[in-house]
């Protein structure tokens, strides 16, 4: 079965498409196509889109799944007129919450909020800066001001993580790569490393796909090679628990799964609220 | 008024978040004190939390607010006896769903989704990977493969913005800095840019805060100075004018909301589904 779903906001659309997508993921007969609408903001973009889910209504089998956060009541109204199932996250909930709160929301009065100023923004923009400047161990010198330090080998997946951790939550993230020249002094950690023992967390992967993922870098080289990765994953996953260091397989979680889990399991709260 | 927000979940918590700080954020009478609990994914867990709960709601005026995507059963009961308000996001909306679907959601048959395998989920760390290696100019080859290329002066917001849209759509995105060197020349594009013209959006920002973004980072230097910082972003917009460039002042905008305008105005779609 194939189904259209709209996720729209009057703003990026992104709680729209997080909400949506997280209900619809958990309907697994479903081939889902899913567009995503931001910046419906006005009359005009709404009618449009009217007629854009009407055709689509008229289209394919069953009318469109739409999952929208506007404000504007106006626009609301519009929307209301298409041809499709409607989960409205705001009108589901903003009134229960009116009453749990005892306030009026602001939503009644249709405003909206930016976040580009907040103190919460910038620690997360400082934050990305923060993991570009402090990747791949080419810096060490500013680990006395990081959250955590991410280690493992080549192409574990350090750097996406660091930077999620830094977009999402503000967590100021480095990561420093253990190499063969540390492996062959692999007796103990390297020496930028000792006196932040606290910040560590390693990261390993499955051979297999170690060497697959090297191997779309660098085809048919030493690096990619199954043994050498091989080596390379058994050597720092002695080394890890030798000196005690916890650590994730980043196998089969994504960076969304692996930051959350080292957050938990550091103990590290978001940089902002 | 202050009050307790927990975004709860038995995965990373994401959706839970996404959608409470959308909702609460309407409140603005309100001072949220966001508390993050992913992963609990035990009954021993769920008892702990509760109790966590029951305690923040003996201490302070109103009970906490509960926004949760928890789907195992067990877990959900035992949640339920927290003193809180809740806002159960799968309970609310899943019925109808299956309703409309006419399907059973694996929901029902407490079932959950790991992302880390899927070809999106390659798709945005090949993206991530592609932003860092085609960040600031420093390459331009690549250019062939990009789906966007932003330009603007230094400190402007391209880099957080790109890999932004790495991360989030799987849009692989390229900078390229205008230095003063291609302002000297500035009559016409660098040369490495006027074959890619379709890519290319410009990113400006206001010169006050340029000129506090960059003094942050080089403090009373010429690169930070009011009359550099005025000069340049004067020249980018003269040729982002005189080249017929779209661009955006992100003087105001969010990374998030940056990146949305953007693929709205250039009509790229997000690389997966």
């Amino acid at each position: 079965m194939k189904r259209t779903a709209l996720f729209i906001s009057d703003g990026t659309g992104i709680t729209a498409e997080t909400l949506g997508q997280s209900l619809l993921a958990q309907f697994d007969g479903v081939e889902f196509r899913y567009v995503t609408r931001p910046y419906v903001d006005t009359e005009e973009k709404a009618r449009a889109l009217v007629e854009e889910i009407n055709i689509i209504a008229g289209n394919e089998e069953g009318r469109p799944i739409v999952v929208d956060t506007i404000i504007d009541t106006r626009i609301r109204d519009i929307l209301e007129e298409a041809n499709a199932f409607r989960v409205d996250i705001f009108a589901s909930y903003l009134g229960p919450l009116e009453e749990e709160l005892a306030i009026r929301s602001s939503y009644s009065v249709g405003k909206s909020h930016s976040i580009a100023h907040s103190r919460n923004y910038m620690e997360r923009i400082d934050a990305v800066h923060y993991a570009l400047d402090n990747d791949d161990g080419g810096r060490t010198r500013h680990y006395d001001s990081a959250d955590i330090i991410l280690i493992g080998v080549s192409r574990c997946g350090k750097t996406p993580t660091c930077l999620y951790m830094a977009m999402q939550y503000g967590i100021r993230a480095a990561n420093y790569p253990l190499t063969e020249d540390d492996m062959d002094n692999m007796l103990q950690l390297p020496k930028s490393l000792q006196e932040h023992r606290g910040k560590l967390f390693g990261l390993t992967i499955d051979v297999d796909r170690l060497a697959a993922i090297r191997n779309e870098r660098k085809p048919n080289s030493r690096y990619s090679s199954y043994a050498q990765c091989e080596y390379e994953v058994r050597e720092v996953e002695n080394l890890f628990a030798r000196e005690n260091i916890k650590f994730i397989n980043t196998t089969h979680f994504s960076v969304e799964e692996i930051s959350a889990k080292i957050l938990v399991d550091k103990g590290i709260e978001r940089r902002f609220k």
